[in-house]
């Protein structure tokens, strides 16, 4: 046994399972942690139990929060009348740290697939064209990702709202602010291209 | 507050800052755990509250270890004849994963240095001299860092322990098995090319 103890190294492990991390990088941090174990390492320890034990999923929207309604759901100078549709929580996030959209969202937490069994049930669709029957919402902005399922799933609910008349919008493609024509791939560049605009 | 309650952000600005994690990463790691919050996020809470509360210093040598000998200085199987002294924790778990010493180590936990005022003492270099002096040790491998400051320390106690004489002893220098010439720097080829071996 190289490492210390069984707990460190089952610590280690642990660690390296994490997205990004292996056993180099687990080692590392976790020699870190216990340099700094009375405290970085506990206060990391008991962060991780109370968010362990204290999250769960907004009721309405499916975002992550401590509560039944999460803070963007309960705050009631969020216009009820828009919502975005993403696939899962990261892209909730990463919108509203783009810190422009003052509506509401729908997280349905995956996308269709018929290879993985993943119908319109599982997602919570039903579910979200409920809230758009009920709260009187005039527009749904679909925020899914621009792989194949994404696009499939944005088509399927795309094609039920605009039969319930309500106005369906998607993320325009084109040139990342502050990014290159030199690093982008092609299709990026013809989708800026065909909707180029006046200037 | 974009990402759902404020321990949330806490546990990612504490993720964040551990080695080789920063911010985009850290809230990567964390929406995973949080989707896996009643497996993998509350076995990770208890394996660091145990390991913080557990992990000490072996009072002989300094490895990491929760008792008060670590599992190396207390296996009889180990030669007590043979020290390797190495600057911290990570590089005594290096060697262990090589398998193929056999004595017993001494960490010292840093560096001389004159800048940060790190004196012979802050290393626990007298408690060596004195392991070495009680355990009848026959030889010293100072397996230091190749840095300016490692080499220093690896001459300072080269130096007394040839006065005391003990048998001392350095890591070779030379190719990485594996390594490739080409990618090599020159410091490492020009030693490698003067402890040239016969075949």
């Amino acid at each position: 046994m190289a490492e210390g103890s069984d707990d460190i190294q089952a610590l280690i492990t642990l660690m390296g399972r994490l997205p990004g991390l292996g056993p180099r990088s687990a080692r590392r941090i976790v020699l870190q942690l216990i340099r700094k174990r009375s405290g970085q390492m506990t206060q990391l320890a008991q962060l991780l139990d109370r968010v362990a034990t204290n999250s769960r999923e907004c009721l309405t929207c499916g975002n992550i929060t401590d509560s039944d309604q999460c803070a963007i759901c309960s705050d009631p100078r969020r216009d009820t009348g828009e919502i975005c549709v993403v696939e899962d929580v990261a892209d909730l996030w990463a919108l509203e740290r783009g810190n422009s959209f003052r509506g509401r969202y729908h997280v349905l937490g995956g996308t269709l697939s018929a290879l993985d069994e993943i119908g319109p049930e599982d997602l919570g669709i039903p579910a979200l064209l409920e809230r758009i029957e009920n709260q009187n919402v005039r527009e749904v902005i679909l925020a899914l990702n621009a792989t194949v399922d994404g696009q499939t799933t944005a088509h399927y609910i795309a094609d039920i709202l605009n039969d319930m008349g309500v106005a369906v919008t998607g993320l325009a493609h084109g040139v990342p602010i502050g990014g290159e024509l030199d690093y982008l791939d092609d299709g990026t560049i013809s989708a800026a291209l065909n909707a180029r605009r006046k200037l």
